[in-house]
């Protein structure tokens, strides 16, 4: 039988040094995957937590990739016909440069006393050790009270900071054991430091470049100003078109599958005490870009987007040169949501695109990709009791957040595997993940431990 | 007492051996300005033009400069009162590489048999030796029968293949001895081989650089696309706008100052069988890019334009990388005609471009320079006397050419030296300057020399 989940509460509350010396211990391996001078460090991270799963009773292994090894562990519940949870965290760690603006060795973690309580400091305290750690508590807490609520399998990867290359591999050929009914996630935050948060979605992505020929070779534009056309001039008609007077994508049908906000987390959303202003002035700005019916959140959270993200043609050197170039080309990028498709887009985009182009010149399209948009019903069911048990531990109903970014772990335990993520960390922004100086709150960790022992214990109800 | 003309012209004809004869030992020194192992080569071309003009009667030297020597003469007429010319030409040629590509070495001067005559190939036998000695090649006939009919005075410099860097002061020191009543500027060609030209038309150039710079730094577009504003979009918005659906410049009062062609010119250039097709077939095109009530040679000669002359903003490597970049980069120049002036335009662009900023950008603003359009009136007596004598060589009237690029020295002597310059040559398209089996045609140096003398024979009538 299961343990009560008061006895695990408290088990974890008493236990709080031994978690924080382990904690520290695994803070203490320079785990900085894109060096390969610390290649035997990533090695040794993997073979420190396969032990630590294997000291709560895991039947657990080290896995070589091609790159930095994966960590695969299993559990039994305590009883039969439970959940089977598929956890990911990632061992490996930013590189710590530059050291001298560190105020400490990164990889010496220590507790700092600060304005609101304690954080422990060390490189990878947030991203994503802690985080890793605080469900590792969990379980350990619920071993020693008598048994795991779920079924648990935890995947451990050392690539996640340089584009887990071996990953897709590696989901292809263990797909079936890593299988389970729900995915956890904890590489994501808090609203705020009061606030729990879970996010449930997050934007799609396509990637695509386009390149307008004009001319057969650069022409001077003396000779040929005014009878030539200038490919820059057809490409920037294009660019300038995609975005209405309102800031709105004017591609036709782009915001077909687009869905409105369902309306619990839209109250939601204007509930939240969100600081558009901080957000802008941080980066140097003071006026929303995006649809202007729509609140910042809505804009990088919940609302499609399209960007020009790299432009070149012609001379772009110093001073002056009077060529009027062959070609001319842009990278786009749309930000999808909701059900919208990829392809369609991707389609629908060329021929906006083809509409636009001067007859002497010719197209020419690059795609670099696309994936659609991930969404967790607000009804999942897993979502319902995961929201049950973070209100639970934090007394406020936990933000059901978006996510304007991609976290391609996600998108490929959907596209691989058929599992849906429940996304649910206890960082803050204010963690400086990959910079000097990153920390992780002490509250972040007992509460995140205590957080994950209440998720578990509500999905088995 | 100057010379007949009919004396001179048979002189011309009687000598062609020995003209020929000279031009090719001038043709045999590698004068390669931009290579600085050739700079022995420049100053012995320099030394051999100032031994020419000395035999010919002028008061020549060679002048040092920072980069390499100008070669200066002058020469009076038989009588008093005469007009006074300055004739501009240069000794330097472009390198002549790709070597392999000659049919025989670029230094061995040699005549050509040709489908429509023989022809002379060497490098700078047509850019600009050949034409600088059928100048040279009028004068002596002149001395040799009696005495020039115009006071004479000759500038030949060794920069011209390298953007002339040593002229402007040159001009600003020397600039006295060098005025003349008008300036005679032979680097420029014929309508056809049965046709003679005289550009009287240049036009003029703005270079302007706009930077959009919008957020503090790159930003990552999934956390914040679709809020920040993308300077590429902004500065994609404004060089779309620089055109209207026709073609016409948008920029309001850009048009100011644009004349219509005398309408003796519109109806010579009406009659001329220019090969639009061909022209735009050569480099790929098929459409004419410009004002489409205009003709292809009022696009490139006689009307404005505006080029985006290089666009850079973002990520530009393979692939692609989801940057909301912090700025955004154009230059853009102006073909300029008739009276439009630079700094107007200037003004007026800016304010253009101003008015497209979005509030949450900044612009920053560089001038790479500006000069404006120049032009013979049709009604100038030296333009006139001109048309008449090479009527007579040709039995054709000369085509009053526009140019679509600008020819520095022209705009220096307007400028520096307050002169017009009648700019006359004998070159065709096809002579292939700048490139491998550069050639002048034997009919344009015998002929052009001939020219030159009717030319300065009516000058001083």
């Amino acid at each position: 039988m299961a343990a009560s989940i008061d006895v695990v509460l408290r088990k974890l509350d008493d236990n709080r040094q031994h978690a924080l010396d382990r904690l520290f211990a695994l803070l203490a391996i320079p785990s900085i995957s894109t060096d390969p001078a610390y290649q035997g460090e990533c090695a040794r991270a993997a073979e420190w937590l396969c032990a630590e799963l294997k000291a709560i009773g895991f039947d657990a292994s080290v896995r070589p990739t091609a790159g930095r090894p994966m960590v695969v562990g299993h559990a039994k519940a305590a009883r039969r016909d439970v959940p089977h949870v598929l956890f990911y965290g990632h061992y490996d760690v930013q590189p710590a440069d530059p050291r001298d603006l560190w105020e400490s060795d990164p990889f010496v973690p220590r507790l700092v006393e600060g304005p609101q309580g304690q954080k422990i400091v060390a490189r990878g305290a947030s991203d994503d050790k802690g985080q890793v750690m605080t469900f590792l508590e969990a379980c350990r807490a619920f071993v020693e009270s008598g048994g795991l609520p779920c079924d648990v399998t935890v995947l451990f990867e050392g690539e996640e900071e340089t584009g887990s290359p071996s990953l897709p591999a590696f989901l292809a050929e263990n797909g079936k054991e890593l299988a389970a009914d729900v995915a956890l996630v904890c590489d994501t935050g808090m609203w705020n430091r009061e606030t729990p948060a879970i996010t449930t979605m997050l934007r799609g992505l396509l990637l695509e470049e386009i390149v307008v020929h004009g001319p057969n070779r650069d022409l001077h534009s003396g000779m040929f100003g005014g009878a030539a056309i200038n490919p820059i001039r057809v490409l920037s008609r294009m660019i300038a078109d995609l975005h209405d007077a309102q800031g709105r994508v004017a591609v036709p049908g782009f915001y077909e599958g687009v869905e409105e906000l369902p309306e619990e987390v839209a109250a939601q959303w204007r509930a939240l005490d969100f600081d558009e202003v901080g957000f802008l002035r941080d980066v140097g700005l003071a006026t929303p870009a995006g649809e202007p019916d729509r609140s910042l959140l809505e804009q990088i959270w919940s609302r499609p987007t399209c960007d020009v993200n790299g432009i070149l043609g012609g001379y772009t050197g110093a001073g002056s040169k009077t060529v009027l170039p062959a070609q001319a080309s842009a990278k786009v990028s749309f930000r999808l949501v909701g059900r919208q498709d990829p392809d369609r887009i991707r389609e629908r985009f060329r021929a906006f695109v083809r509409e636009r182009l001067h007859p002497d010149c010719r197209l020419e399209f690059l795609s670099h990709g696309g994936s659609p948009a991930l969404q967790l019903p607000v009804a999942s069911e897993a979502l319902t009791r995961a929201r049950r048990a973070l209100h639970q531990e934090w007394g406020r109903e936990p933000v059901l957040a978006g996510c304007g970014g991609s976290i391609p772990i996600v998108g490929a335990f959907k596209r691989d595997l058929r599992m849906d993520a429940l996304m649910i960390g206890f960082a803050l922004d204010d963690d400086r993940i990959h910079s000097p100086n990153e920390k992780y709150e002490l509250a972040s960790f007992y509460k995140g431990a205590r957080s994950w022992a209440r998720i578990l214990n509500a999905l088995a109800l």
